[in-house]
């Protein structure tokens, strides 16, 4: 086997993410990046938490899309407040797009503020957003060899949300694996196993947000 | 529901490709670009392709990944020729790394080769690698509104393939929408239904993928 090697992405936004985290901080607004591959379920683990936050938090949510407005009407049917952003072909949110979105939501009603990204394992966890607090989302169907193919965006993350845990009995996805290759990467990093669909561990991973949020 | 633009992605690799496309066409090999998601089934994919296309074929593969070796051992566990591009947190391959990859190939015992991109849905839309055909890899648990909502990559493949469709029975994927969306995106690119793990479409899959392979 030979390996050649490629380049390296920059960053450069890292200013502006600072001057987000501060607006988000003077409204009391708790702001959650939430980054995954495509299909790994982020929208419905909203869904389900926002069910489950219901009464407690006034959440709010900006959409990344390379198109479409798909999710964002997913969020909105549910009666919370949302941002589209259209990256038009960007891989990945960067922290000046999320100003400009920022500015469309009344931070009045508002404690948590979701921000889901692009579906993407790779562009994405470069780029601070503002927030105060990364998920990446992992289904049981991609494979449990996600943490060691893609380290960066596991490494840069708060907490890790096994997804989609009713198809277990169905894949050769080892949650031990995942689990030792997390704690390897962010031994500080929460995990939680659910499976949004039916509700399964959503109860404990709303009430870990919960108390994430100072009212 | 509020739309903010932001940019789009460049691309400037075409020239690199066309000569890579040269020096493929010189050496009697063709060449396929696989994308998809990270999980969605590309490995997986040609492990089950190459025990289908034995003795008929001589394979190699390039491997993209962001880190690790996983791939490209599963594949030299096989007795197919790979090399393994190290992308150093780079989402996509480009023309240039794939030519400095090529240089590792012996080309009189290769008649197809596949460039395994990286996992990701967005940036490897935007990069000719001077592949011959590229094949989008969807996996039915990634859910069905991918064409939708990464049109791109989908429009510019000239094949798709639907993988885990032993996954089908525990999920709400619907192929029918997946093949309508495909087919108003790209209406000249073949679709196929396989299951790598079971065996199931492989057969038909593997014949497509000869019948292109001039001799």
């Amino acid at each position: 086997m030979k390996i050649v090697a490629a380049k390296k992405i920059l960053k450069a936004n890292d200013q502006i993410a600072e001057e987000n985290r501060a607006k988000f901080n003077a409204a009391g607004v708790f702001a959650v990046n939430v980054v995954g591959s495509p299909g790994s379920g982020k929208t419905t683990l909203l869904e389900a938490l926002f069910a489950q936050l219901k009464g407690r938090l006034r959440p709010a949510v900006i959409e990344g899309d390379i198109a479409g407005v798909i999710d964002a009407q997913r969020i909105e049917a549910l009666g919370v407040p949302v941002v589209q952003i259209s990256t038009q072909g960007a891989c990945h949110l960067d922290a000046l797009v999320v100003a400009a979105a920022a500015d469309g939501l009344d931070y009045d009603s508002i404690d948590l503020l979701f921000i889901e990204n692009v579906g993407n394992l790779v562009c994405t966890a470069g780029f601070d957003l503002g927030e105060h607090l990364r998920i990446v989302v992992l289904s049981t169907s991609e494979g449990d060899d996600k943490v060691v193919k893609y380290p960066a965006i596991f490494q840069g993350s708060q907490a890790l949300f096994i997804t989609k845990t009713d198809l277990l009995p169905h894949t050769n996805f080892d949650p031990q694996r995942i689990t030792a290759d997390m704690k390897r990467l962010a031994p500080d990093a929460e995990i939680f196993q659910v499976a949004a669909l039916s509700g399964e561990g959503i109860p404990q991973a709303a009430d870990w947000l919960a108390g994430k949020v100072k009212r």
